[in-house]
């Protein structure tokens, strides 16, 4: 046989190939490529001294709690453990035992309702041979477990801990997440999942939007309506949600309800019209956006309502705070309504602003009456709010500002909007003393106790939204946590972030899973991997893009290439990466031949997976992103092919690629190409007149 | 630029890259490649007529039940309704609704402990417009839920149910699957995931071997020690084993609790050495295999223990059957024991045989007298067993006819072990009335009831065990379910097999996120592409080879790539396939070149995965089957080569390579090829003297 044809085939195979495959891999696995050390560690610890050695992890390691004990730590030092086995494949076998590896040495009970202001730090000290977790109570112990985790790595010998000690506290007392069920109602078990996800990166608040337009998801006894007519069905029953406190007291997280008024209050109307400022008639609001119906603030039915509803809802949730909502109202209502107007001018409230203040303050105390304290957007905000009221900035760090420095406790949630599917890193880079509350002095800063990340649902349904909190959400988890002077530049947080987000999903969360799975079904039966090249390099839309781009209710399924892609995009943000070090020269050969690589994948993509379209309904809206990405690989080969070998393009070429690439950026299938202001970069600087052009180290 | 160059690359890239790409997508989601027709129907039904009408599902998709009603129908169809959303990513809203779109009309209850002959038929009536589910009882119903959400497709227009009629009843009235707790323990989070895929094929017995040599793993009140000191701590409690009952009677599934005597009692004699055959000392087995310590059958203390545990669990369990082991006594402790010996020549007991037929008769009145009817392995199976007591056949067929002409009740899990890794097809092939049983008369015939699945754990853990029993167990689940035949010479199964492994995930089955989870693990943050590739194409040891390939203890963790794998390789298989139609002359050019793009993936391989290896302790057993695996392709590669282009290799060559081949199919890091057989075939048949060798349709 022709043994030199063979090895012909076989050397092109093998440069051709390993570039391609290499690249694929880059793609579906990109996570693993850049992880030397594959420590998790998010957030980062407030002072962390690791040594040389390490402490094995065998199916003998064993945990004791010393000191202050109560089952709580027995049910955490459980969960350590399967999480830990699930991490190494060990079966670890006994949960409490006398000659332990890992000792739990705590002073003294938490608070029966966990506080805003307790103690959580804990000292952390490994050794070759065994880990002593030090804390004042057993919420401080967890947050050390949680930090173990992280910490347990793989070596050519095996499974280990580094040693060492940290010593661990928060920077922010309150730190939450925000999720709206509502407009997606969300099933218990993803409730608990995502509180599994926030125990591991220390998140301590689940503010649960409980009540919206689309829907009241409290089952109530005293205003039964609400349960009947103001739910579809879809609500939490009193003993889900008294089993929700309970499984997040055991993560260390307060449950704080919201129950949003005035506005917001369609579906609360549907079933109590006669609350409503106006004649109605009210429904459950089955589209996105604001609107008008509102709480009439002029009735006293209107504040008994409220009051029976926080009354029986204040015993649900042993939190001390309570969130009353409070945005978004816009007054149409109210404006409209005769009897309205002519209340405010009585009370001499000058407009719909003014009225809500009123109401608002009638709330808080309401409220106070049943032992809790309020706390709203930031649109509660007025000269007559009680002091202690927290105020909750969203609309811009100018209101935390104003907040605090009238002496208001606030949080931040303006740059923390996982709905609005920015980057991990844009998240992390939003810091709640930054902007205008620098002005303020050290003491009005302190005021400032925290943030909350926030997952609004008109886009989001149970299947998705693992994958729009994670791992994204731990981003705000560690900027609220740990030293900034840690987090600023820090160059190794997406290594992190990936190693974490491989660890969330042995927690359970379904963050990366539900990706496979929705593919899967859009593919129908056929080759996933055209649309899995689609996909890894899309990013929906951001902002509030996405409204505008399709006719959406709450009746449409999200189980489109667009609800199945990452918020962010693995492939399109290290393609951009390599585009970079190839036009600053510092790119080597293997990385160029990536760089081709994935344009050639990317390019070739597209006649792919034309033919596999028409086989499922799901897909028949990725003809044209498919086109646009072919198109715009197209360029990138020629512009990057023109930058390594220094072969300018002409002035002709690179004005009608810019504008295909133009064309290309644009949504598409609800959309956007992660990696076409890349391939512009390359086309830019593919005139040969860039003094930066690279020298490929062939 | 140079274009020409360019074109000639790109054309060089699509030519080559294309073979391999669909090549490595073929290894990874070989799943949807021949999945014409994304139906999942297993087991089929007995009768089905299905027409080219649809019924579309859309959100308002909902159910109603008609006649009889009980809390457990809502049960099932709130889990229907799960399914279907997770299939078609469509939230259903509503599961109980006046105009429904899914009607099941019922006539009376199930029996208060299902039975092995309840009624578990159904009719399955499909319109364009509407459902209607007839059964006799909720058992039936469930089932028919079942069959629906396994005709669920997706096309260009949306996802629909294909309208029609399907009759449908079971062959044999127990189709179980037993599962081993005892030699590794397995949380209730994976019996509960197993029912739910139990339920999905219509088997109806959750035969749970509660104790052996490794562990006893009920909780006992009455007779404590066996918590305290057979257990490890592992163990259900009586709570969990009621919720067991519970969850799998809402799926029509019996449970019926083994507890294995006389032999296989070492941790039982941990607890209590005092019913020990010997003077002991006695301990929990921390080994694989038979071992010697039984219950001593010659003292009433012995069995005054047996009827407190039976009296005790038989009050947990409802079902009318209860398993009482029987297999594997050896005999030696009776044979060694003086007194013991004396007993048997006193009641004239020939032999130890005997002696367990003594045993065994005391233990089945035992039982009978709190109600309940024993079941036993094969060798509890005497002269003097009742004849209501039925008889499990391990062994082989032979025993199955011999306790069925006897007048036993008999079922069959002989050619159902699940833990040999044989193939599913295999496991579809055994009919319970097959060999010995033909020469059996009908009535005699008609003892034999059914069978079961058989899970042994020496080798698996609760990470890997879903993998093991899906998706084979709907092999052994379709044959006892359906008409044989509809099932002999199905060509089609693989592909239905396929599409219902897909759909199980989707009710929470790990069999196969598993696999892509360890496989992480293992890769160490590394790229985890080249050991997919391995993994792909090896299997686990066949039969008990796995005991000879290490040393293996309860201890020994199951984290390796052996354990990841499944134990039949779709990836092997279809490459076999491909080249059986190679070498009949009947392949196309494509199917020549996924081929050979397999094996140059294969050959270029080890490269790749040789230098991940050193990173991890759990691939460093990798090595020698990377290795084989290129080896074996590099052959396959030329002897393609010579079968293609008809090009004879030399004798001298296929000496040396089937020799090499030959080294290569032996067991490296406990694994297999599953492509050496393969290749085999084609280098002989590269010698060019066969007729069949093929004219490539090029």
């Amino acid at each position: 046989m022709d043994t030199r044809a063979t090895a012909q085939i076989g050397r092109t195979l093998q440069r051709i190939g390993r570039s391609i495959r290499s690249l694929l891999f880059f793609t579906v696995f990109a996570v693993g490529l850049h992880a030397q050390t594959p420590q998790a560690l998010m957030p980062l610890p407030a002072a962390m001294h690791l040594n040389a050695e390490h402490l094995a992890i065998t199916p003998g390691f064993a945990t004791k709690v010393e000191g202050y004990d109560e089952p709580r730590l027995h049910r955490a030092t459980e969960r350590f453990l399967r999480v830990l086995s699930r991490r190494t494949g060990i079966t670890v076998w006994d949960a409490a035992h006398p000659n332990a590896t890992l000792l739990l040495k705590i002073s003294g009970p938490s608070a029966p309702a966990q506080t805003a202001t307790e103690d959580e730090s804990y000292r952390l000290e490994i050794t070759g041979a065994n880990i002593t977790i030090t804390a004042a109570n057993p919420l401080g112990a967890m947050h050390g477990l949680q930090t173990l985790l992280q910490l347990v790595q793989l070596d050519a010998h095996g499974f280990y801990i580094p040693a060492g000690t940290i010593e661990d506290h928060p920077r922010f007392a309150w730190r939450g997440l925000m999720l709206d069920t509502s407009r997606h109602f969300m099933p218990i078990e993803v409730i608990e999942r995502n509180l599994d996800g926030m125990e591991a990166v220390k998140l301590n608040v689940f503010h649960w939007h409980l009540s919206d337009d689309q829907g009241f998801r409290a089952e109530s006894h005293v205003l039964p309506h609400l349960t009947e007519a103001a739910s579809d069905g879809l609500f939490y029953t009193q003993q889900q949600m008294r089993e929700v406190v309970e499984y997040a007291r055991d993560r260390g997280i307060r449950v704080i309800p919201e129950f949003d008024m005035p506005g917001h209050t369609s579906a609360v109307l549907a079933a109590y019209p006669e609350l409503g400022s106006s004649d109605g008639p009210y429904r459950i609001e089955r589209k996105w956006g604001i609107f008008d119906p509102a709480l009439d603030p002029t009735r006293e039915e209107t504040f008994r309502f409220i009051d029976k509803l926080v009354a029986e809802m204040a015993a649900i949730f042993p939190d001390a705070y309570f969130h009353i909502g409070g945005d978004e109202c816009n007054g149409k209502e109210w404006n409209a309504n005769p009897r309205i107007r002519e209340f405010m001018r009585e009370h001499h409230l000058t407009d719909d602003r003014a009225l809500q203040g009123y109401f608002s303050s009638r709330v808080q105390t309401i409220v106070a009456a049943h032992g809790k304290t309020a706390v709203g957007w930031e649109e509660i905000l007025q000269p007559q709010t009680a002091s202690d009221v927290v105020i909750q900035s969203w609309h811009g760090a100018k209101s935390l500002a104003t907040a605090a420095g009238s002496n208001h406790a606030a949080i931040l949630s303006k740059g923390y909007y996982l709905d609005l599917n920015l980057s991990a890193s844009s998240h992390h880079a939003i810091d709640p003393l930054a902007g205008e509350v620098k002005q303020l002095t050290p003491s009005e800063q302190a005021h400032i106790i925290g943030g909350e990340a926030a997952m609004w649902t008109e886009y989001i349904s149970s299947e998705t939204v693992d994958s729009r909190i994670w791992p994204r959400g731990a981003a705000v988890a560690e900027r609220l946590w740990s030293p900034p002077a840690l987090l600023d530049d820090d160059i190794d947080f997406y290594r992190r972030l990936a190693s974490l987000s491989t660890l969330l999903e042995l927690y359970g969360l379904h963050h990366r899973s539900s990706y496979n799975e929705m593919l899967a079904r859009i593919a129908n039966g056929q080759d996933v991997a055209p649309l899995r090249v689609l996909g890894d390099v899309e990013e929906p839309p951001k902002q509030h893009d996405r409204a505008h781009l399709g006719q959406y209710t709450s009746f449409t399924p999200l189980n489109r290439m667009v609800d199945a892609i990452s918020p962010e995009s693995d492939t399109g943000r290290q393609f951009t990466a390599l585009c970079r070090r190839i036009l600053e020269g510092k790119a080597t050969a293997d990385e160029i031949a990536q760089a081709e690589a994935l344009l050639h994948l990317w390019q070739q993509n597209d006649s792919r997976l034309r033919p596999l379209l028409a086989a499922s309904a799901l897909s028949d809206d990725l003809a044209a992103s498919s086109s646009a990405l072919s198109d715009a690989a197209s360029i990138g080969v020629e512009a990057l092919h023109a930058v390594t070998r220094k072969l300018p393009t002409t002035n002709a070429w690179r004005a009608q690629s810019l504008q295909s690439l133009e064309a290309d950026a644009k949504p598409h299938g609800a959309m956007l190409l992660s990696n076409v202001e890349a391939i512009r970069t390359l086309v830019l600087a593919s005139s040969g007149s860039d003094k930066l052009l690279p020298t490929p180290a062939r």
